[in-house]
Formats: structure tokens, sequence, C-alpha cells
């Protein structure tokens, strides 16, 4: 067998079974490979931020690696955003990045360049072959290295020698580590200090909003405390049966305040919160100067575990509240994001995954969708825009069987846009509702809180994504996704009802104005 | 004045006149300050590849930098691969990528990232800023370092406080240095060579093709001497009046087979040529190993004058041969590259600039505009797919007189397709000619040239862009961008001939089967 075949096979034995790629011709050998493992699925991206997007969401749903197949440098740094946000999710990820074989590499032909550099600030393990009875093992490693902790991107580099000459199979597999729960002295120092403590909030982020965990808190708000989440999360279990915590805002002002007469924060996979971005004279940190901050759980510990055994320290009932099923009555009006929402409420079968990057209608599209039936929320955790499309890709690649949202602002989708042509060509089950506002809307808040003052006609063009408009049913069509406009709240309800109770591809165009 | 402020200004005093952004909140001063700064025009681009790759066009035709303005980390990675291809082209371009304020960076907030390790790889000149005060002045030393010796892309990191603090104006001004022709004992070293040599080529690469070189390289061609130039050119003036040196083939064998009877290659700008990618069992070396190589004018110099003072020293005529304007007739057949090319020779009007990206449409149609009227031909320096429609908006608006034709491969067209947006609404003078084969088809050749054997089903899918088909003329419709679809070449020629005749944005898919 090549090194590609030994690569490949290895990393099917240690269970990664899906490929998003976009090879070239160092990568020959690898799509030659591919072609005999069948445990793989390979998924063609026509960008490689497509690629890394979907492998983001494929991890983020399965918790197992998939792997991308990238074409040297140039090719990474195309996927490097989504890996950005990736990093972030903490999401398993191995990318073999394919470059010139070892012996053309100082040559310095027109694709050479620095992959390990470009590659080393999202990735937690990095290494390059340099032979093809390397390859094996290097790829067990990228799968062990990618599930951590921390879980993150491998980036294995393959000089196209290493695919192309022959090599032993070895027969190791990956083993993952298993998050570790804190020891029982943290727990009962967190209980002692929510004991003294006036206004004690928790704080969840990183995976510690599955079902399991949000049991746990539901029981500790049962208790008493309040629970919050970080504004952006690799994943959280919501709707029907699952217990809603609030959300950190995104605004840092409003979120400082939500947290003022705070005076201890215990930390469940993340840190004391910070503002996304800095404010001339306004504070980066979000706590009151007086309060302490605690560790429950660090990001490589295991959240849920902690939360339980906090909450078994702590006596708390045995069970909490949860959400209901409720969806708002259909309102005959302007489509709103808040009507985005509840149309997803009132629609989405039960477990649905929806995956969404929609700066300003997200929250309320999150907001009205508490009292929908049971399903999972992807966020952009990175903040790097074109995540939402090839999220869902690789969720609905990862779960063939569950309906996937993928709800975009128009400036994010245009992004990653030719993710829509992998979904029509895989025959994904995944809705598309993009929120046109036709600007950066975001950016026209931003603008006036930091103090910029007001956009002239220089300034408001670069904010404005309306001359001319995107004309999303058109740029579907082009891609092979059925799609249709909605400018009113009863037909986006309509399309979306009808989205959702049939299978394949859709894009909703729902035009918020403006 | 703010930071930004300082920094606009000086970036307009040393010559800058183009901004292609995608801002973020971290660079609302920036975006401000633009408004204030009437000798920039600031052109918003919808992904980040389509403004560094609008920069290196917009730097090929004018030789002074655009700015590029880009959003944290992900901004500049998005741009990355556009980089890497002007680095290759040796593009002046001065990146401006915001960062977090210089407090909050080690917060570490969700769009943190190491933004000098992600630039360094394609930056001649790399710095952040840590004051406002200093901002004018890095400004100034970035546009210096962009046009070099060596020309590149120079990067400034601008935490969102250096932008939004307070700031005296620096008067400084950025100079260039020019590249000095080598030393008259270089030119009589090589006139001596070639007098003892059997075969000597001289090999022009860089910017060694302008019209003024290619009127030296028309001498030695007449003193019997064989001129080739790099497979691909930064830019390239061609077409009627100029000198058409040989062009040096892609796959490396027929390349090497060209130069198999060589003993002297004599390099402008440009070193010993390479194979592209390796291949098992071929050489990655073009020349026999008898040819001596030597360097009559390096990266850094100027190959004009180097071939002017050889050729003087060589006593060669005082003129050479070049093209004349001579179409082909239109032939009523299938639509083939070299019908595009045939086409495009008989409408472009004088001093068209032709941005190509098309792997394998692309040699026919250069071959097939040799003796097309006098135009500028801008090619993919660096092998990352995704540049000609960039480039071309950037030419375009670098040139708003003169006629620009995008052609580009299909596979190729889809990586920046946001650049279609960009066009309409900028009315850019751009022609978009997508050679639809359907697929990679470069890769249908490479797959079975690397000895990866014959692609079975998995394989295939990976290469092919058929199912579903791209429905260009939908594509163009939802950027904004009238477009229609040609299956004949007598249906190409009407379309081609139209676009050419008038102005504005336009989008032909040339539907070349499979």
């Amino acid at each position: 067998m090549t090194g590609a075949d030994a690569l490949v096979t290895a990393l099917a034995d240690s269970g990664v079974s899906a490929c998003f790629a976009n090879p070239g011709t160092s990568e020959m050998h690898l799509v030659s490979a591919l072609d005999r493992e069948a445990r793989i699925r390979s998924v063609l991206c026509l960008f490689e931020g497509v690629a890394t997007g979907a492998a983001d969401g494929f991890g983020r749903i399965t918790g197992r690696p998939a792997c991308t197949l990238l074409h040297l440098g140039p090719g990474y740094a195309n996927g490097a955003s989504n890996l950005h946000n990736a990093r972030r999710a903490r999401t398993p990820i191995v990318n073999i990045i394919g470059d010139h074989a070892t012996y053309h590499r100082r040559l310095d032909a027109p694709l050479t360049s620095d992959i390990e550099a470009l590659a080393a600030p999202n990735s937690v393990w990095i290494k390059t072959a340099s032979s093809s009875e390397d390859v094996a093992e290097l790829a067990v490693q990228a799968v062990a290295a990618s599930l951590g902790p921390p879980a993150g991107s491998a980036s294995l580099i393959l000089p196209a020698d290493c695919a192309w000459s022959s090599a032993e199979r070895r027969a190791s597999i990956a083993t993952a580590q298993t998050a570790a729960p804190p020891d029982s002295k943290t727990i009962e120092e967190a209980a002692l200090l929510i004991g003294r403590a006036q206004t004690a909030v928790i704080l969840l982020g990183g995976h510690a909003c599955t079902e399991r965990a949000l049991r746990a808190a539901a029981r500790l708000a049962a208790q008493g405390l309040r629970i919050v989440t970080d504004t952006f999360l690799p994943r959280q279990a919501r709707g029907a049966g699952r217990f809603a915590p609030a959300r950190l805002k995104y605004f840092a002002e409003m979120a400082a305040d939500d947290l003022k007469d705070v005076d201890l924060l215990v930390t469940v996979e993340t840190s004391a919160p910070v503002a996304f971005f800095a404010y001339p004279g306004k504070p980066s940190m979000l706590l009151p100067a007086n309060c302490r901050t605690f560790t429950l759980a660090s990001p490589q510990q295991n959240g849920a575990a902690a939360l339980e055994m906090l909450a078994d320290e702590l006596r708390a009932p045995s069970s909490g509240r949860s959400a209901e099923y409720a969806p708002a009555p259909l309102r005959e009006d302007a489509l709103t994001p808040k009507a985005i929402g509840e149309s997803l409420a009132r629609h989405m079968p039960e477990h649905t995954i929806v995956s969404e990057d929609a700066s300003t209608s997200g929250p309320a599209i999150f907001a009205a969708t508490v009292n929908a039936r049971p399903h999972d929320w992807l966020m952009l955790t990175g903040g790097s825009i074109g995540q939402a499309l090839p999220a869902a890709l690789g969720a609905a690649i990862a779960a063939p069987e569950r309906k996937v949202v993928a709800v975009t602002g128009d400036g994010a989708a245009l992004y990653t846009v030719q993710a829509l042509w992998t979904m029509a060509r895989e025959k994904t089950d995944v809705t598309t509702v993009v929120c046109a506002n036709h600007s950066y809307r975001i950016l026209d808040m931003e603008f006036t809180r930091t103090g910029a003052g007001d956009p002239g006609a220089s300034a408001r063009r670069l904010l404005d994504l309306s001359a001319p408009r995107i004309d999303w049913v058109a740029l579907a069509a082009g891609m092979g996704v059925p799609a249709r406009r909605c400018s009113t709240a009863a037909e986006f309800d309509r399309a979306c009802r009808e989205a959702m109770n049939e299978k394949g591809p859709m894009l909703i165009e729902a035009n918020l104005g403006g």
C-alpha cells in the first residue's frame, strides 16, 4: 500500500468517517486512497472555508474528528478562519494538508509556502511527515491529539512523496482521554463560597450545555442559583424538556449591567467574561471589581460532572424546571427576526440542529425558539463570520436523520456561499434561512458605539449591502438549491413549515427590509 | 485627528489611492477616517480574498500599492491565499489589519489570534502599532517597504486604540527605491558566455515582460537568441506591436523537452525553472544536467535595462519582430478554449487587461490572443486559484478607462465569486468569461500523471463539478451582474463582441460541454 493508503486506513481505524475535501495535484494519491476506503465518506467542498467549517459542524455533533483534505499552504489559509472558530469551540478536527514532495520543497515552486507557520496558530498539534512509513502513526497521533483534552485541530502536513511511496500498515488505533471531573475539594470549596456569597452566578461555557449538564444546572437553579451561559457556545441543548439558562448579552455594557450585583462567579468550562470588542472609555472586563471568580471546572475538565457534584454537595432538588413546547401564535405582520424564530419554534421537528451565524438577527431568533421542540444550537464561537452554512453542512453529514437549519446573516452567508452547492450535491437535509437586512447591520450599530461619529457617504457604502441587492433565490438556484423569498411573517411561516416537513436542501431568503 | 486619520492621511500622502476593505467593529475609526480622505477610493469587498486579490490586480497595473482593510486575524487569513499569489508576483500592497485595543488583547476575547504569525509568511514587512502616535510613520514605512525592492505585501497591524486615540500628523512621505540595472561586468560576462554557448536561452520572469523589456528582448531574438518566459508572470505586454516570446510549458516533461538542448540559461528577474509539482520518478529541475545558468538580472534588479545593455553589448539590431493584429476568421463550430481566445483576439479593444486563472483552458486562450490588439495579461503567479475575478476588479479600479477581461476556470471562479458583486456596485468595466468545463479538469489529468491510477467513483466525485451543474447566469444575476450562456463559438463571438463594445460588468458562461 502507499503512504496515502496507510494514512487513510489509520484514520478510518481510529474512527474518522468523513473527509471534507478540496484536493489538488499534490493530494491525488490521497484521493485515490479514499477511493479504496469505504468507511470514510468523501465530500467535495468548492472552497476550503466550507471544508473546515463543515468539519467543525461534524465534530460538534459527533464529538469525533472529521478530516479535511487541503491543498498546500494556500488551501489551508482559505480554511483558517473557520478553524479559528473551531479552535474557540474546541472541536476535534484532523487537517490533512498536502505539500510538495520532500525533495521538491527547497526549489520554491510557486505553491511553496511555510505551512507550519500558517497552521500553527489554530492547531493543538502540528507535524510534517518525512517518510511514507511515518504517516500512519502520525495519523493516529493526530486523531488522539484532536480529541484532547483540550480538543482542537490537529494538522498533519503530508509531502506528496510520503503519500505516493509505499508503506507498511500500522495497527495502532487512536484512543481518547476523557475529560476528568474536578476533585471533591474543589466542589466543597465552591459550595462554601456559594453559601457565603450574596449573589452567585454559575457561568456555563464550552461543552457544559449538554442535556446532562443542563439537568444538573436546572437543579442548581432550583436551589436558587443564577445560571448564565457564555454568549457563544459550541453547542447548546435547548427547547422542550431542557433547562433554559440566561445568556450573557453580546454588547458589553448590557452584559456588565446584568452582572453588576454579582459577588461570586463560578465558571464551568470557561473563564471570567470579557467584552467581545474594546470600546473607548468602557471597561473590557464585565464583572464588577469586587466580584470573586472561582473555577469549578476548567475547559479541560468535565463540566457536566462538576455541576452534578456541586448540586449534590448543595443538596439541590433532584430536578429543576425545563422549557415546554409552547410556540407563539402566528401573527400576520412584518417579517422580523422574532417572527422568524417563532416560525422555527412552531415547525422545527424534534432534534433539529440549528447552525447560527446572524450577528443582529440571531439573538431574537434564539430567544424565540426557547419553547421549540428539543433541538441543538451551534453558535459562532470565534466571531469569524461565514460559519453557519458550512457547519450546517457538516452537521447534516454527521446526523443524516436530523433536520438541520442554518440561520445566517446575509453578510455572513456570502463568505462561504459555496456551501450551498455541496448541500445540493449531497442532498443534505439543510434549510438555510438568510436573514437579509441588506447591510452589515451590526456595524451600523458599532460605528456609533465605538465613537466613530456619524458615517458619511463613503463610510455608509462600506457597511451597506443593498446596492445592488443580493438576490438569494438566484444565488441558491445557481448552486442547485431550491429557494424562495419571503417578505411577511405569514409567507415565512408557510415556507418554513414546508421546509421543515420536506427533506433536502432549501433556502429561504427572509427579506427583513431596509 | 485620530490615529486612524493620521494613518489614512499618511497613506494618501504617499500615493495610496484605493482601499479594498471588509471592515469590522475594530476598524470603525478607519472607516470614519476614510470618509474624510477624498484621495482614497474605498471599495467594499464581501470577502477578504476579493480585497487582497483586488489589491494585487491594482498594484500590478499601477506599480503602486493599494491598501486593504482587514478585520483581525481571521479577516487576514481569508485574504492570505491571494496574498500568496501577490507575493509570487512581487506586487506592492499595504495591508491594514485591525486588531483589538492593546489592553484588550491579553483578555483573549473570541476574535483574538496571533496575527503576526499568520501574516508573516506572505509579508515583506510586518509591524504592530503600539501607540496612535506611531501610526503615521509606520504607514509611511509600510508603503516604502511594499515598493521594495523586493516589492511585496507590507502588513501593519493596528490595535483599535491606536486608531481611535489622538495623534499628530507626520509629514514624511514614502519614497521608493528604483531597481538598479546590473553592472557592466555582468553584461560583458553574459555576452561572453552567450558567444561560447551552442544553444542559449534567455528566460524572462518577474517584471521583465513590459513593453520596454520586450523591445530589448526582440532585439536579442533578432540576434538569434531564444527568448522564453516563465510559465506564470505577474504581467505581460502582448498583442500587436509587442514581441511575442515563447512561454515555458506548464507540464514539466513538456517544458524539459523544450529545453533539452539548452546549454546556457540566462535569467532575467527569475531563476532556473522548476516543475510546478513533483511527480514520482520525474525530475523536478527542468534544465538538462550540463546546462549552465547565469543571472543577468536578479528579481531585485531592473531586467528591462539589463536586456537593453545586453542587446547593445551583443550589437543586436536596433529592433526586432513583433506581433501584428491578425485575428483568425470566425469558425462556426463547437466552443473551445481556442475559439474563446480567437473571439477575444477579434474583439478586445486596445489596452485591454486580461486577468486569467484558467488552468486548463488558459493556455489555448493565451496562445490564440497573441495577434490581438495590444493588451496586458495578468497570470496566476502563486498557483492559488481564485485570483482572476478579484485581480480584474482591482485592475478596473486602477485603470477605469481600460477594458478588463477576467478569464477564469469555473472551479477557480467559485473561490472568490463575491467579486462579481463589487464589480456590479462599482460599475467596473469588467467582462468575466467563465470557462465552464464543469470539473477540476486539470486534476483529471494530474490524477493519472501523478501515478494515482484510474479514479474510482469516490475519486471522480472529488474532481467533478457537474452534479449539480453551476448556473453561472443565475449566480451572476444574484450578484447584480448581467450574464449570458454560450455553447457555440458563434454564440460566444456575438456575446464577446457585445461585451467588448459596451461598458460595465458582464459575465459570459462559456459552456465547454463535458
